[in-house]
């Protein structure tokens, strides 16, 4: 009952509907990404993440990662679980076939991650984090780099960490105060200590990959002075064997609420004066050269959002359908029913399902808009592809974290007194889910991106063109969805265009409303979302297509959406237009009890 | 910079100002709870809870309750800790003073329950739930029994526990199976488990008195065939001094997510068959009897909400006034300021700080009213006093406790990485926090009880009257709100309305709106009772009466409220009036994915 179902058909439907699967093969990069290879690893990965990694994480909960003198040591069961992950070629899938990929889209290997990350969260971050170090050392490292590292980390063989936090740099990477020094030889010697530097160590891959920021002597102050540097655990000879350990280890790892199974460490670079590290890119493009994976990154942790509601509302479902208890509201018989027949247990698993559904639309819609700004030919629509990928970026990390966080707290409420007992399990999404909208850039950082960089690029063209493609929607196909759809696309252009009139001149008030607009939006957008599933999920009922059961479930969610949840955040354009007046005038002091 | 510290100036003015702190020595029942001698009791009890208490609850987070040979253990820092609780005389606040105690109002002893819940909730569960048992007997048991137990109970010496649920028998209480047989004596052999049972055995009481809910052989099916039975754990000779133990032990201990000190116990009755009891009140009368301690009961669990939303707000507070990050937004120079500084974290506070405080009103006013209902002369006032209670419950157990649970995730976020992590104690608040929604009737329960009971109790007299009170205030001394507060008002009354007429016929379409009608109702009386703190807070400030400040402060929250808070509440409408359609209509296997 408490296992893992990877929601295939959901998921495929998705695909088709926001991920642009069936114009996969039209684009020359992804030509091989055809119906039977994609519908064959879609088919395995759910058997992997359902039978394979999903029974390993209340273990990987209950023992955790542990510090020992040998370095972290994860829970036995990753490493058979991690070596099926590792010999499937389940990270190949998406990497570029030069360093041993399969050049796969990454809207394809997000279902897959998707399904990975609901089997385990905490697992699925080692394999996130190495994607992450892979894009950046693509990206702007040395072909030598490239050829010496990367196939490996692709495979995962290796593992990537990026240590980025500091003490006094958190949201603020520029203060970071870490150091490098140019050697004669060209290399760096690096030091410094890193804080929350997830998987940084552990036992599971022979070697990792470090991604270290940190200021060269002469640097200029803030995020101009930062330059990143290629940091691995254990050296790498020429001929690809390993050499001698760096001088870099774990000195502590943190007891978190959650995700007890990702080691979160503290990490000494140079305690012995010997680290060396090999610079990425160029002197002081270190944080230009982070932005070139943030979308992947946030995304992905926005994806943690869906996948921990996705598990959440199966294992809240399960038991709904088993639990019995208390008679039918009005039923004649005082029989005791399934709580499912609870309208009120309903409620909350279907805005579990409803919130899940529309922020993995969003989601797939914007790592499909990512792959069209890579492999487009057409200048000017890959640009268009990449305006799109950067506005959705926020929306996807903020609302897809939040709404995690609220429906792994629905699922103990399905679950009553039992699920605050830790041993049916339910309470564990629910700690694991509070970490997301935190890290990768907190939901606030999210969303005063939204309202200022995303906001402003390209003079709004992006957001613009969002809300005109919403308005075609509801005046044409989506016109049975008008009456609900119009008022909540009229609500989120007012909110656009007043912020973005707010200039500079009101940025203080722009930034006040900054977190109430990216929740309007992301709500706006996921009911567009379904209903654009639901027109599809109609249009096929109608032609006999298809698992009916499943598109009149489709149909009857974007409904739900619309009618119960979309109401209460259209109703923040008033609050997002008020400004900052009730949120500035408070003096410091004040917030202090006596 | 952790420790919470009472906010006697809010409690005072929330007393003055919802709990009807002025009229109380007006009340013979009261005369003696003057102004020196309630300004004592306050500033004292606030010692109690910041210097005492509020330093145990991290390690009984940490250490927690235990079960061995001997029973459960408590932490080593409990026992000093309770035994100054009970020296303080401070669980006799508002007993009866025939048995031992103050005579005080409740709304006075629930104030410094307030604070005794936020230095510790796991610890302060003990105190209610002897409260509750304490209620039980004193309204059903004879005077033996009362003269027998109560003196003892009321001064924290022996403790109470209440045994009701049954694996089986959750929400559902009629579904238990506990049996009680009559023996010639006129005592009962008691037999069965029952779960879930916090407090249920401690080494902080000589005694505890365990009420339990059993079945007569010959009992009707459901609640009319349940009776209560008092069971001691050691019976009590006629002399007042401890004799044999009773067959009565605590089988095992559940490891749960949150509130680790508070032991809740499988406790098992009659394993050795001689477990004796002795009924309370009249057969098969349990279920009534149980009713009668219900509004308390359920009232102090809401005020757990309040108490760990104000802990969290004050230790987030506290860090964003300490925690330097990034520069002030719009500012002109790159320098870090304190996070206080940027306005989306001032958001997360102060929708913090005010949701406590409408929480606090609502209930301060409950309690109020129950004290009314209690001690007022006038039958008629007392009926009305008692109706006001009844109805206001519902909406202090579950509004309270959601914000409860929406405040401890906000804390963490204030802290950003470092709320993750145990060792801060914010993601404690989180933790514990979540179960408040589920015992004591979960919230679902609550609005159903709301939208039920509530709804058509004495005709709909009871809401319509609250909403007159409403008008009349937005249109008379709160006029300068009443742009917020009618188009609310008007909501409010719309929805009530459409669920009265509803009536059985549409009893499904009620149910489905249950929770989103409990929120609105919350909402919309909780900017009521702060704007009507804001005029008060006006007057003071006109009058040169009071600390500015502070009374700027509540007249700003109020509006930040109103403005952030309530229009999304207010929105709820067309939701709650659209009744079950989208949430009857999947079928129950299409809750499975596949």
């Amino acid at each position: 009952m408490t296992d893992y179902r990877a929601p295939l058909e959901e998921i495929r439907f998705a695909l088709e509907t926001a991920g642009g699967l069936s114009e996969w093969t039209s684009i020359p990069a992804f030509e091989e990404a055809g119906e039977d290879l994609v519908s064959a690893i879609l088919e395995e990965a759910g058997k992997l993440a359902g039978e394979v990694i999903a029974p390993t994480n209340v273990v990987g909960d209950q023992v955790g990662a542990k510090l020992t003198d040998k370095g972290v040591v994860s829970p036995d069961a990753f490493k058979p679980m991690h070596q099926a992950y590792v010999e499937g070629g389940w990270s190949t899938l998406s990497a570029k076939e030069e360093l041993g990929g399969q050049g796969l889209p990454s809207t394809l290997s997000t279902a897959v991650d998707e399904m990975v990350t609901s089997a385990n969260m905490a697992y699925s971050l080692l394999p996130m984090l190495t994607s992450g170090a892979i894009e950046a050392i693509d990206a702007h490292g040395t072909d030598e780099q490239r050829h010496m590292y990367l196939p490996k980390m692709i495979t995962g063989e290796w593992s990537g960490a990026m240590n980025l936090t500091e003490p006094s740099a958190g949201s603020d990477v520029g203060a970071l105060r870490a150091k490098a020094e140019k050697q004669a030889d060209g290399t760096y010697l690096i030091s410094g200590q890193k804080i929350f530097i997830t998987w940084g160590d552990h036992d599971l891959a022979e070697n990792v990959i470090h991604l270290v920021l940190a200021r060269l002597p002469d640097a200029p102050a803030g995020t101009k002075g930062i330059s990143m540097f290629l940091v691995p655990k254990v050296h790498v000879n020429a001929d690809g064997s390993l050499g001698e350990q760096n001088d870099v280890k774990c000195v502590s790892i943190e007891h978190k609420l959650g995700i007890h199974a990702s080691p979160t460490c503290v990490m000494s670079f140079g305690d012995s004066g010997k680290c060396v590290g090999y610079i990425v890119g160029e002197e002081n493009r270190g944080m230009a050269n982070m932005f070139t994976m943030m979308n992947h990154a946030r995304i992905s942790v926005g994806l943690e959002g869906v996948a921990i509601a996705e598990r959440a509302y199966q294992h809240a479902a399960s038991y709904a359908l088993e639990r019995v208890q208390s008679a039918a509201i009005g039923a004649k018989t005082r029989e005791s029913v399934t709580i499912i027949n609870h309208p009120d247990v309903r409620r909350m698993l279907l805005t579990m399902r409803a919130t899940a559904e529309a922020a993995r639309a969003i989601i797939y819609r914007n790592v499909w808009a990512l792959d069209r700004a890579h492999a487009l030919d057409d200048t000017e629509a890959r640009a268009a592809a990449q305006g799109e990928a950067d506005l959705l970026t926020p929306i996807s990390k903020a609302y897809s974290t939040d709404i995690g966080v609220e429906a792994a707290s629905l699922g103990i409420q399905v679950y009553g007194g039992m699920g605050f007992v830790e041993e049916t399990g339910v309470a564990q999404y629910y700690r694991d889910a509070r970490i997301a909208p935190i890290y990768e850039g907190t939901n606030g950082i999210q969303a005063l991106d939204l309202v200022g960089r995303k906001l402003n690029a390209d003079g709004g063209a992006h957001w613009r063109a969002l809300i005109a493609e919403m308005r075609g929607f509801a005046a044409g196909e989506g016109g049975d969805y008008a009456a609900d759809l119009t008022p909540a696309v009229d609500a989120l252009d007012d909110a656009a265009n007043t912020l973005f009139e707010n200039g500079f001149e009101r940025i203080v008030d722009t930034a006040a409303a900054a977190t109430p607009y990216l929740r309007l939006f992301g709500t706006v957008l996921g009911a567009y979302m379904l209903s654009r599933q639901a027109t599809e999920a109609e249009r096929r009922l109608a032609a006999g297509e298809g698992n009916p059961a499943f598109l009149k479930a489709k149909v009857s969610t974007a409904a739900f959406y619309r009618e119960q949840i979309l109401p209460s955040a259209v109703a923040l354009l008033p609050s997002i237009k008020a400004g900052a007046r009730h949120i500035t005038d408070l003096a410091e002091d004040d917030f202090l009890r006596h």
